[in-house]
């Protein structure tokens, strides 16, 4: 039976862009589970599954429903363990959690300053209402501001925040090692947010990262590469 | 059997400062294993065991010689697979290195602009001259002029770079989880250098960080609490 996922979309429904979604997206692939995918744009996230204040991704496996990518991931470990791991159990999951938080204290900044106008270009009316009061209370100031303070063709930040991977990858294929974790997906994540918002098949990367998520958009039958992106022209 | 370290000393052999060296300490204690230490300046790194261009630590187990702290951690956890592991197996090896990449990139050069001239001033003159060779030709300028650009008291910098650690240790103890792995004593490691070259028994860190480090300080009898801290009063 496939899982039911509750992803963000833009005013395109076929336009999946949050990076917490491709993270179970691509979780989901990962153990060979189908999935029903459930586009739900911003101002309809509370709600989900008759909750308040929930956030994406959401997942309804049966008769049980989980939130927040990392949760989902080891749900699915646990649930479908002759599957191959995503976290690699008790200590890999720990370990997971630092490389979490270094995504999402690094590599999301990085990602937001270079997209922050095209996210809320790809939105419905209603659901760039939402964005610009919550992000422009959580930045202190209006999204044209924010924008304005930042080259959005300049990959040079992004490129820094993404230095220790650039690392690792010169000594194995995923942070996974051979073959990719959850916490690979952590990192595609944004990149794939970045690349789906801006319309751009291939976003400028380099190196071992460039090769890494070239590898990855192209893993379970290219679901990744293939999804439909933001028209950025016809936005605005 | 005792296993024998080779480690980086100060001016006074009983001050042991490197961070590298720090990560093979904590390892070893986390096995059990009992060391012997050697203590190592700058200048004899080199050649230790007969080697040319060895890098600190080294250690020798009977017959067998192992070079670096992460190549060490490895070969204990396959060595002594009984004793409390360190890596977490092939995945938590695999994940360790990005957090590996992440301290070396992040908190290392943080950690620098804190104490580049209190680590010159711990050394024998002879260490000096070595240290101020390499380290000018990495940096392109003088110790003085690298030393300069940067507050020696300001922790800002560091407390930006450990955010992803202190997020982390509001949802576990350790990085490792409930107990600390290897992935610890590579962020612990750089904390350790700052706090013996600085000859300060509470170096001002903050909220769970905080918490973490002087639990680790205390672990292992307090073996990391009571290493001899360089004077530096008496420096200079």
């Amino acid at each position: 039976m496939a899982i039911k996922i509750y992803e963000l979309c833009a005013a395109d429904e076929a336009v999946l862009f949050s990076p917490h979604c491709w993270k179970t997206r691509m979780s989901l692939a990962h153990k060979g589970i189908d999935h029903e995918s459930s586009a739900t744009p911003f101002s309809k996230v509370a709600g989900i599954e008759n909750g308040a204040g929930r956030r994406v991704p959401v997942i309804r496996d049966g008769g049980t429903v989980v939130e927040e990518s990392f949760a989902i991931a080891k749900y699915l470990d646990e649930t479908y363990p002759d599957a191959p791991h995503l976290v690699g159990g008790v200590a890999g999951a720990s370990l997971t959690s630092l490389i979490i938080n270094w995504s999402q204290t690094q590599v999301h900044p990085a990602v937001v300053k270079l997209c922050l106008m095209d996210i809320y270009n790809t939105l419905a009316p209603a659901d760039q209402e939402h964005f610009r009061t919550t992000r422009e209370k959580m930045f202190g100031k209006s999204l044209e501001e924010f924008q304005a303070q930042f080259d959005m063709q300049d990959y040079s930040g992004l490129k820094a925040a993404l230095l220790p991977l650039e690392l690792t990858l010169k000594g194995q294929n995923f942070i996974g090692g051979e073959t990719p974790l959850f916490a690979d997906y952590v990192v595609f994540g944004p990149l794939q947010w970045l690349r789906v918002v801006k319309g751009i098949d291939a976003i400028p990367l380099e190196g071992k990262v460039a090769e890494w998520f070239n590898t990855l958009l192209d893993m379970y039958g290219g679901m990744a590469r293939s999804t439909p992106l933001a028209q950025p022209a016809a936005a605005a």
